[in-house]
């Protein structure tokens, strides 16, 4: 089939300079009605064929899934291969020959581009991948990616996504649930950011409606709350929104990096006294770099005699609900108005699966963001067009980021995503355990999470705390071991300055498949990568 | 591997309580140092094995593919079996069994799981399946979304997404060429609705860069023209931005549904009498019900005039530039400032894959979005840091959507896309001159794209035309077909009301897999539907 379909294409290329890349080449004239070779064109074969003999592209894609599993899922988690094999962008280029031709090419060529991609690609679900928030990986969340994909649809409508949409609200009800309420309302954002902006969009709707219709000039001046330790995409969102970065108040944080609930009251006070209206709180439940859990209760008791919108941005540390011995982190996450939840970083579901949670039972989400569009969202279906959620979202098209998660819960119940969260917490202590007992390891702070955070303190710095240039030469080192793992293919981790802090390394123990050895790997390695420091 | 894993979380549910679902119980207290049990559990195995036996997790992904190659691609594309499978929305939650329990499930059982799914689910692929603008499928795209699902990375940062990094700067140069632009930015966003939000965005922070920080309310009262035919994103999206949907100003459009750039002229000036001040004309290139293509270069005139940004939304039509035959509906569009372009449309790359492009060179997209995060966009990394494209967007995590185009248009070449477009028109023409050939049908206009907008009249409404009540008749005919066939399952396709024109349907001609023979098909089945009415 696609054989066939590449020779009459040869064919025709013969007969065809090659044209693209030169827009300014003009156009043969309009054809008011259609000429009669395209008539007969539309009655050749189809370029697909189907009915046909499917056994090229099934060919193909047994070949593809065959890289998949040998490349990707066997050596790509296996601790005995690299897990990046990293090149310099002018070679990574050359290597992969990323340019689009007019010609198409065979199958073998297409298979050994897929090998290539694989090849230099970073595995995130290598053992030593430590560099993000989401790393390792779950068969039953990819298999329900792969089944996802193969399908194809949309979630706007039931009647082209009947499974999904009732899925999707089965998925949110569970994760409602588990943030505690027993109703509600939600939708999968392409990730936190967006969800985070969906509930800042949402709190200034429901206290000023008119701003959908007549904008945030309408409005007073508006003002909202979080954390120095909060996401970055607050700001962002902020700025999208209109509402300008100027509009968030940034709270203090105490050593561990919590939200300082007092310094909230505070500065809801400044606003006010400068003739801002405040609206909202965002509230971090597990902070990007610490790992840190603001105080809810207090946070909430303060929106409560505010009356402010609290929003929980638990992008990273929503997951930790399915435990029942670490879900104290969050507790009073329940007052909360909305709660942003990435199930694809601790629970392995795969980018993306993001949640937005809401509260509301009052359609706030669908009046907030409907415009009722006659072509999509028809009022005269044969069903109850109530299915028809696409006009909760600022999205048209909306991709399906339910049935990952769906099929790993079903397969793995919340007893097995309990035990991974819970695992991860153990061997983040382990981590930190073993490396007190190590020379040249120094621990930013003793961390609540699974966000380990340390400096490498290199041979020749030891012992030299005192020394005037000693934290300067320090903020060096991370930079440098990072080089040299990245360049090895031994392992990644991230770091980053934080307020006067030099670079430190923050590793995250994410990945269920991850043991005590890849612990003291971790450890041994910048021993090894850092002894001539 | 994963009967061991169950095994275990089996043995552990036996001792404990289900919990979940429950969240105002108690939780144990805080634990300020490890518990000794949880030291223990890191020592346990892993809990997905890596270095272990991974023929269980290979198996579940096996059958899950196997179960795709049988049920969507052979199945799910072959004419002789149903395009969707109705069932009422409580039906189908008992069919799915959608409740997440606390207990995991065994590998039938989740295979069980997916091929109900896959039944229940419609089959977008289908020859018959005419009710969006996506549809049909190419194999090369869905291994590159396979293998992008299977490397599961974010976008953001050359360190962990080396290959994407560069080969989504090497596709959207080549969508540019197509445009018309040797240089220029451009990120791929979740859909055309946001892609259409960013510009917005960018056209307000390029005239008043304020906008960022201190808000809309720090400037004038602004004003963007689209026609009344847009998408409804860019009501939607100037909701979101906080301008407000007042601020979409919306012209008209002449009687094939594209913007009349006299009007244009005319409502700016109407703007601007009234305070506010213009910024940008969304123009559209293959609006959503009627395929129309708004004259770009006159519109450029008008943008030209008054320094006005100039957005087309070719969401829709953006994949007719690479026809040469048919490129010229475009003609203007290299006059652009911005171009949103979904080529998980008409050249079937899979959902989404959504292109902004624009014409900019003076790094505006970064601009008006960074916000530097020290985390992730450390600025002492070993490579260029300009790789890290990240801070581009106001997305964090950002899915790979590059990959499944550039493997098809490798496979296909730019000669195999072009000839995808030429014949989706020849087919559509081919429509309409059957059409017109039958008793019954009539055509609402001649189209210009591959959307083919007509009436069924039924039978006992031939002939009546001058009665009082035949457009109200005539306007629930389409809904009745729409349940019958989707009932069948034999064919699906949208209608819509459409201004004072009552209900229609709207047959899109996308899938590349579709002959003359599906389009006599639609035509003998709408007789056979609608036979008795």
């Amino acid at each position: 089939m696609l054989g066939g379909d590449r020779r009459t294409l040869a064919r025709a290329a013969r007969q065809q300079a090659d044209w693209q890349g030169a827009p300014g080449r003009p156009t043969r004239a309009r054809s008011p009605s259609p000429p009669e070779d395209f008539l007969l064109m539309a009655d050749s074969k189809p370029l697909c064929s189907r009915d046909g003999d499917p056994m090229a592209a099934e060919a193909l894609l047994r070949d593809v899934f065959g890289i998949i599993v040998d490349e990707v899922i066997r050596k790509g988690t296996s601790a005995s291969e690299k897990v990046c094999e990293w090149k310099e962008p002018e070679e990574l280029k050359q290597l992969l020959d990323l340019e689009l031709r007019n010609q198409g090419e065979a199958s073998e060529q297409i298979l050994a581009r897929c090998r290539a991609v694989v090849r230099y690609s970073v595995k995130t679900c290598h053992p030593r991948f430590f560099n993000q928030l989401f790393s390792g990986w779950d068969p039953h969340a990819l298999a329900g990616r792969i089944v996802t994909e193969s399908l194809n649809t949309s979630q706007y409508t039931y009647e082209i996504a009947p499974v999904f949409v009732l899925m999707e609200e089965e998925v949110l009800k569970k994760l409602r649930a588990l943030v505690g309420w027993s109703s509600g309302d939600g939708v999968f954002c392409p990730g936190g950011s967006i969800s985070n902006m969906y509930a800042v969009n949402l709190a200034r709707y429901q206290r000023y409606p008119d701003c959908k219709q007549r904008g945030l000039r309408a409005l007073p001046p508006l003002a909202l709350f979080t954390s120095k330790e909060c996401h970055y995409s607050i700001k962002k969102g902020a700025a999208f929104l209109g509402l300008g970065t100027d509009s968030v108040r940034v709270v203090k944080t105490d050593e561990r990096g919590k939200m300082i609930p007092e310094d909230l009251e505070r500065q809801i006070g400044v606003a006010e006294a400068e003739g801002a209206v405040p609206f909202l709180v965002s509230a971090t439940s597990g902070t990007t770099v610490l790992g840190a859990f603001d105080p809810l209760e207090a946070i909430a008791d303060v929106c409560q005699r505010h009356g402010l919108w609290l929003h929980v941005d638990a992008a990273w540390g929503g997951s930790v609900l399915l435990s029942q011995t670490h879900r104290h982190l969050l507790d009073g996450i329940q007052r909360a108005d909305s709660v942003a939840w990435n199930p694809h970083k601790l629970l392995t579901a795969g980018l993306q699966c993001s949640a937005l949670l809401l509260r509301d039972t009052s359609n706030l989400l669908r009046r907030c963001h409907e415009s009722q569009a006659s072509y999509l969202f028809q009022q005269d279906k044969f069903y109850d067009v109530a299915l028809d959620t696409g006009d909760k979202v600022v999205q048209c098209g909306r991709r399906v980021d339910c049935l990952k998660l769906w099929l790993m819960w079903k397969a793995q119940g919340g007893q097995g995503l309990e035990r991974r969260v819970d695992q991860a917490f153990a061997l983040a202590w382990y981590l930190v355990e073993e490396l007190k007992k190590r020379e040249g390891f120094e621990l930013v702070m003793e961390p609540e999470f699974v966000n380990v955070c340390f400096w490498f303190v290199p041979p020749s710095l030891r012992g030299r705390q005192k020394c005037p240039d000693y934290s300067e030469r320090l903020a060096k080192v991370a930079p440098v071991l990072k080089e040299r793992m990245v360049k090895a293919g031994s392992m990644m981790i991230g770091y980053q300055p934080h307020g006067t802090r030099g670079n430190f390394f923050r590793m995250v123990v994410a990945n269920p498949a991850l043991t005590r050895a890849d612990m003291d790997f971790l450890l041994n390695e910048l021993e090894r990568l850092g002894q001539d420091l």
